[in-house]
């Protein structure tokens, strides 16, 4: 079975990947809207990490409602999940027999109900999969710490493939540097740089 | 890490272990009452699925609150939910890293929600992993049945290690043939043989 797991190239979405490699042949997916080098990075981590990767390109459409949210509300939280909605969209349309995500029990976003799993595996043919779904925080960060080689540094340097990279760029655009920084405040980021 | 995964020689017990096989050392443990031969049916299984077993054997007073419950309800839901609780404290205590179930997206009892989950790992300083939370039915179906040989028969009948068994026996001693049948209407159950 072909599972296509949504991949930033972070903890969670590489763990996720780990959970279910032997169980399905997995591809990582890149999504996003095709700004900077996000699914350069995340393809980079793909390779690194020895996993087949395909990356998806969202909507305009997508970016700019999930824009102005953000700018509306002044936090990324619901323009973030804007943007997750939509690429679960796309990869679950994609022909894979799975669509996976690295979302974790202890998660506050993206989140996806088991209403609109369902949804979504009926809609499409496909059964989504949360692998890290019951798993807490503190026992995702002793599988990474056990299975993974990351890198730390602020958000705003580190080149990463996540949504907050691109939706900061748009933002930016948007609404330029001051609404960016409110919007998202620089914080420590990870990235995945290896199996140990 | 060590993990103790609650087995009952099911499917969704044995595929939870198989999730986790890999990244944790783990144990099936049975938690029962030690009635009639559950014990020995899960080891069985477990031997045939090359895992180390283990069993925790629960409080008579879990035992009666189940069955005076089930008597009271006349089904089974809120009796077994008493017991599995009973059964991941026991675990949870017994000095393993981490605490496991089979308990699935879809399912609708035993159910573990976050805020119980967090209580659990809070009080006993354990991580709560439920591998199969983020899969529903049809995935778990399909990784059923490429993972596991199977065999099919009437509950009463199939020899299994699953609270049901033991509960069943206990109904019926305290209230006759009638409530067990009442309680536990006859329906076909699963028993996992092997891997593929």
């Amino acid at each position: 079975m072909r599972a296509g797991v949504l991949f930033s190239g972070g903890k969670d979405s590489t763990l996720a990947a780990l959970l279910l490699d032997g169980f399905y042949d997995v591809t990582l997916v890149h999504a996003g809207f095709g700004v900077g080098e996000a699914a350069d990075h995340a393809r980079e981590t793909a390779d690194a990490i020895g996993f087949a990767f395909d990356d998806a390109t969202l909507d305009d459409a997508v970016a700019e409602e999930a824009v102005e949210r953000m700018a509306e509300d002044g936090f990324p939280r619901n323009g973030i999940q804007t943007v997750h909605e939509a690429a679960l969209e796309a990869v679950a349309g994609a022909g894979y027999d799975a669509v996976a995500d690295g979302t974790r029990r202890d998660d506050r976003v993206p989140t996806v109900s088991r209403a609109r799993a369902q949804a979504l595996e009926e809609r499409h043919g496909v059964d989504y999969l949360s692998p890290l779904a019951g798993f807490g925080r503190g026992a995702v960060d002793r599988l990474v710490d056990e299975q993974l080689e990351v890198e730390e540094g602020p958000a705003v340097e580190l080149a990463k493939g996540d949504y907050e990279a691109e939706l900061r760029e748009l933002v930016r655009e948007h609404g330029g540097d001051e609404l960016a920084a409110e919007v998202f405040p620089d914080h420590v980021q990870t990235r995945v740089t290896g199996r140990r």
